[in-house]
């Protein structure tokens, strides 16, 4: 077998783990309930496929279920379940009708009940409820973007002017249990920030919340400024999660389908942000110092690096990320590198990322591209076309980031 | 011991071994030389280090030498040897004279000689007899240099337009035997790039110099081109080298410190060329990922990383990758990151690199320093000087490169 079908099994295997269903059945697997009633309720992106993934599994043991999610992601009817398409990024009336249902469905649990909480990405628009007026939220929100604040200071200030975000979702849900299962698409998986931890404690208090509001100069309504002044949930005795589908799962996937393949394997990162050529340009120089090393070396990073635009040309940073490493593994012994997004979807491509080996930088060389003029140029799609180095798999239905593998054969 | 002296007893003990010095000792451990007479010639920016060295573990059993090394390197005098000090990187009238004498010095050796050849980077300009007028090579160069050619090409058209270089040096002690110790400027140790290979067999031939010369349409004399015409020794039998300090024993000394101090230890790469501040977000990254671990680690980088100049500070590549390391690593459990030029000297400063923890993102913080834009000003000095994160070794009359090391302590 050659290199570019271990890429390819290692893809297949990698992403195969990570999708809703198959997290959902994970963490699912040995999972008891007690006695009591079991609620469902379904937020983000694949909210759909958990909650049906869910119902596949437990059946009848559910006793009603809702499930938000992004405008055209419902792809069916789900027993007891009612489904809410709506807005994504910017919540909309639906995001908020939505939301209003499961807490409707949640309000008056006992003890025993449990409400299976399915979280991805994307909730933090399709799970809310605004304390103030949806317009004034909005305007908030505009301000923080426009004065530079970053995510954790802009999250520690919507937490408090929602009714759901910050913990205060499983408030609501007491004293029944909530299990909460994440599929996470923010690395590092930090819980109070994937859709704003709707079930899990905030870390800032209010004196964190006015400092931000005092940095920024916010201009806010009496109403919001008092919002600000009250305590978000800082324990949760009710909550149990379980991350299931993350970069870190796609990573260890990897890891074993290399394994499975006679590679001896190392997990470098799965927190990997840097500009992607240079990721690439970092692999290579892994792979040239791991030469003839008598045995095969594969060498996974997983996260999610960035392009800077310096050109026009199309692709995606998984395509620049392996084109980039084409250079450095240039003529070593069978050596491949590939990087791979989990959505199937690198940039505005109809890619999920790209491979190359020790012989691609020739092979483009024979058809006069310059892989550095290309990388100027963004344009890492048509070179990888070029070489054969595009992977295709298709919309996953999954999102937990990318993964990039350096292969060396003994 | 806290990570800082961890890494200063590091920094010391890997520069250590790559002093020139130390690389000579280790390469004449042991070795014999017959009965015949034995010869040093040394040429590069540490040739004077490397006869002081030879002189005083072989005395007597040296007949006679020749250094030449850059202005200013010539520390005292060594029995025996002739010591020229001459133009770099620029050849001049002294550089010539110094190969001459060493021309003369191995004109008519016999069989059971030796030549003991000391080699350090700075050898291509130090050590050199054109074929064709002084002036002429610089014109041609200066053509190369125009056009875009790469190193390889270049060399590829010098060798041959050289006395000595591409093998000719070794074919000159014909008979004799030459004994070549190296100390490796250059990443992967290309034995026949390191002062355009004297002692070591030329890989292009006369095809490929015409072509070069074809594809830059270069303005060449009718001698130059005969010269492109003439092979260069593909084979040497009379000849032996050994790379005793190259930027691989900076990494291996570095991994054995490590080891010392109980750090399970990794040599990701000794080839690193990528962005310097981008190979620190990539350390970064893989610090993230192996938090509690339970036994402390450390990864090793070697290499060069390059510096695009975005604004006017004080700084250095090994300096930039260290303060970009910060933001990363910040508030991380026992953490740290330090890079260091063997040579001593880190960009124009007097630092030969910085070194930053787990807590120096906030240090600066709290002194209202924003790490990006000390980037982006390239001002990394001055950052690192604040937190107490300079390293200062002075020169150390050696260069082999940079090594970065990751530390983590369980």
């Amino acid at each position: 077998m050659g290199l570019r079908q271990d890429a390819d099994f290692i893809i297949r295997e990698a992403i195969q783990r990570v999708l809703p269903d198959e997290a959902v059945a994970q963490a699912l697997s040995g999972k008891q309930f007690g006695d009591g009633r079991l609620y469902v309720a379904a937020a983000g992106k694949a909210a759909w496929q958990m909650a049906k993934a869910a119902s596949a599994l437990l059946g009848d043991r559910i006793e009603a279920g809702v499930v938000v999610t992004k405008y055209d992601h419902v792809k069916g009817e789900i027993p007891r379940m009612r489904c809410f398409e709506a807005g994504h990024p910017v919540p909309d009336e639906n995001s908020f009708a939505g939301t209003q249902a499961v807490l409707d469905m949640v309000s008056d649990l006992a003890a025993e009940d449990t409400v299976l909480f399915l979280l991805s990405g994307g909730g933090s628009a399709l799970f809310e409820k605004p304390l103030i007026p949806g317009e004034e939220l909005a305007g908030i929100t505009k301000q923080l973007l426009a004065c530079g604040a970053d995510i954790v200071e802009m999250n520690t200030i919507r937490k408090r002017l929602s009714a759901v975000k910050g913990g205060k979702f499983a408030k609501l849900c007491e004293p029944a249990h909530v299990y909460s299962i994440v599929l996470s698409d923010i690395l590092g998986d930090p819980l109070d920030m994937i859709a704003s931890g709707p079930a899990y404690p905030d870390s800032a208090d209010c004196a964190k919340a006015f400092a931000i509001a005092e940095k920024y100069g916010l201009k806010l309504s009496d109403k919001a400024r008092k919002l600000l002044g009250q305590e978000t949930p800082k324990e949760l005795s009710n909550v149990e999660t379980v991350i299931t589908g993350s970069v870190r799962n796609l990573c260890a996937a990897a890891k074993e389908a290399c394994e499975t393949l006679g590679y001896r394997t190392v997990v470098l990162t799965d927190q990997l942000t840097c500009e992607a050529r240079e990721a690439g340009a970092f692999l290579a120089a892994i792979a040239k110092s791991h030469q003839d090393g008598g045995e095969s070396l594969a060498f996974i990073a997983g996260g999610e690096t960035v392009v800077h635009l310096t050109g026009s040309g199309k692709g995606g940073r998984n395509q620049e990320l392996a084109l980039s490493a084409a250079v450095g593994i240039d003529g070593l012994k069978d050596t491949a590198v590939f990087s791979v997004g989990s959505d199937g979807t690198d940039g505005p491509t109809d890619a999920a990322g790209g491979y190359v080996d020790d012989g691609t930088a020739r092979q483009l060389a024979e058809q006069n591209i310059d892989i550095y003029q290309v990388l100027q140029n963004n344009d890492a799609y048509h070179a990888l076309e070029k070489s054969g180095g595009l992977i295709v798999t298709g919309a996953t239905g999954t999102n937990v980031n990318d993964v990039a593998v350096l292969l060396i054969r003994a």
